[in-house]
């Protein structure tokens, strides 16, 4: 049985053992013994690093969208075109939890070979936090870049309409002795899982988030499910949402345009119950995914000197408050993950519940 | 004589004149023609896409700095590392306006070999605008990618200190039958150039754009020369300036520490009166520059006609107001260059009486 305490509402769940749980829920969708170690790897980092919305509370998600049969758990992923720096892959309608840990390695070895590595991915499926993937190409002493499209919730600027998804950019970057620089973001002002936090305390959305349904900026937390929009990083035009629009298109061109996924409002949604955009122009969803090898451009030893200069001297940039001092990207991540490697991945109740909801469905003993 | 006419405070001038003018400041100052020839492309498509902080305005700046022995006008440039898809180029104290296309041709050169070719420059200076560079990949079917760092004027999330500049970014994409999406944003909030329009009008600045000499937000359009900063894209921690604070620190490190650049607070300013910082980590400043070759990804048509089918949904893309329609990263900025070449560069007064003056040092006959 798995060790658990209960605060109100949250369960404690060793990381080993809720990995196991996701395994074998991955291998009664029937997916191969490789696959489910890869998904549950890629969908367990993102509980590890506390974006708790990206994490096992999608689990069920996932298996809805293979019952609806929009994943496919035997895919065939392959390389459909390349160059020595190049790759598209195409995901065969996978989980994109294995589909983009496999582009990041066709990435990571053109790298090796010719300096850099670059792969568009069509026909793929929600991939949980790109930071899983961006990450793989530390240990190799890369920079890792991806990004992906996701289904429309967003609208560009002047627009009434959602045309993007929150479009998601990750770049990591090796350092020294210091931690890693991991800057992984929706290209919205917030993601939709801060907006759905705030629609489960009930409580308002802070203004440059949301626009209602006739594009008016809205405080309603509840806006997008009448016909409201996310905004772009920026919020309106005079606080610079076209900087934010500009950002989520050029991740949907790279990942949607460039390989032949789909893009725009084309993109397929996660949610199983979303009927599928008409007249799709592509294949599934689309991912970018690079990685470029720090020595290609000087030593490693040289850069990673430098990056860990960078790094403590913005951390110690004089702070407004002495009590907040300037964070690093990743660095709370890096906290949160070591925290809960050591001490269990807190659960929602309800997320616990829906887990072992979707144990029983594959009579899963636990 | 020039062909020019008076509005108030504006004169405009034929592009070709103002190049032939430009081009012999160059030259006085010592340029080899290739060189003059190229800064003054550089520096003039600024004006002529209608980014007249960019543009002739400097012309007498970089003047200033080749006076102060901070520019080098016959720059060894050259790469100094490289691998198939990679290469440092040392820009030798080069003006940045020549040194950029430099290295663009190399990362074109590498995409025309290998998909793609990836440039990290140091020991460069102020490079104009990044649009300029990137949009030499679209007419070889290449997507081009440029960003540079700048002298620190921008304070991360939660920092009173300034330790980024306004850090660009510029993604040029090529379409088909439509005009190419060109996406060149400064990852501010608003780049300093609007700014300095603020305070020449008098009027206040918006809220989100500048904090003063003790972090709080603030309207006054003059903070930033007492001691105040410009904030990143998003403008506060709620909004987001945490994602602009990473993208400018990506912008940072792409083009200063993978380079051997300075980096952060350590970047030389343009103003030759503002004294160099202290304990430099790098040489001169630094950019980084891509090229992704459309065809090492799918092929070229199939890409342009799904580019014009995407820039054609978003442009129908329902709109708030029926007057504004959504638009296309750089959509404006193509407009007035079409405009610009047939009708001329208007100039404000001051900014004509400037060049006239910098001509005037170098005995110039107009």
């Amino acid at each position: 049985m798995i060790s658990v305490y209960f605060c109100p509402m949250i369960i404690n769940v060793d990381q080993a053992k809720l990995f196991e749980i996701i395994e074998q829920v991955f291998l009664g969708m029937d997916c191969s013994i490789e696959h489910a170690r890869i998904a549950s790897h890629s969908l367990i980092s993102a509980d590890l690093r506390g974006i708790d919305s990206h994490g096992v509370a999608r689990l069920s998600g996932y298996v809805r969208l293979w019952e609806a049969k929009r994943i496919n758990a035997r895919p065939n992923i392959r390389v459909v075109h390349e160059t020595p720096s190049t790759a598209v892959v195409d995901g065969d309608s996978g989980l994109g939890l294995v589909v983009a840990p496999f582009a990041m390695e066709v990435a990571i070895q053109k790298a090796e070979q010719v300096g850099t590595g670059w792969v568009s991915v069509r026909h793929s499926n929600h991939f949980g936090i790109a930071a899983s993937h961006a990450m793989m190409a530390l240990k190799k002493d890369m920079i890792g870049i991806v990004m992906t499209n996701a289904s429309a919730l967003v609208a560009p600027t002047f627009s009434k309409e959602r045309m993007l998804g929150t479009n998601p950019i990750c770049v990591a970057i090796p350092a020294g002795n210091e931690s890693p620089f991991v800057a992984d973001m929706a290209t919205t002002t917030a993601a939709n899982g801060k907006l759905e936090i705030l629609q489960r305390k009930g409580t308002p959305a802070p203004s440059g988030w949301i626009q209602d349904s006739h594009g008016d900026s809205t405080l309603d937390a509840h806006a997008l499910k009448n016909g409201g929009a996310l905004l772009p990083l920026g919020g309106d035009r005079e606080h610079g949402s076209h900087k934010g629009y500009a950002l989520g298109s050029i991740v949907d061109i790279f990942s949607g345009v460039l390989s032949g996924a789909n893009f725009g409002p084309w993109v397929p949604p996660f949610p199983s119950y979303v009927p599928m955009p008409e007249n799709q122009p592509g294949l599934g969803l689309g991912h970018f995914l690079g990685a470029m090898r720090i020595d290609a451009f000087r030593s490693a030893e040289d850069f990673k000197r430098d990056m860990d200069l960078w790094i403590r001297r913005f951390k110690s940039a004089e702070p407004i408050t002495e009590d907040q001092p300037v964070i690093i990207p990743g660095e709370p991540e890096t906290e949160t993950h070591a925290f809960r490697m050591q001490n269990g991945i807190p659960l929602l109740e309800v997320v616990w519940n829906d887990i072992m909801q979707t144990a029983e469905k594959f009579k899963i003993k636990l």
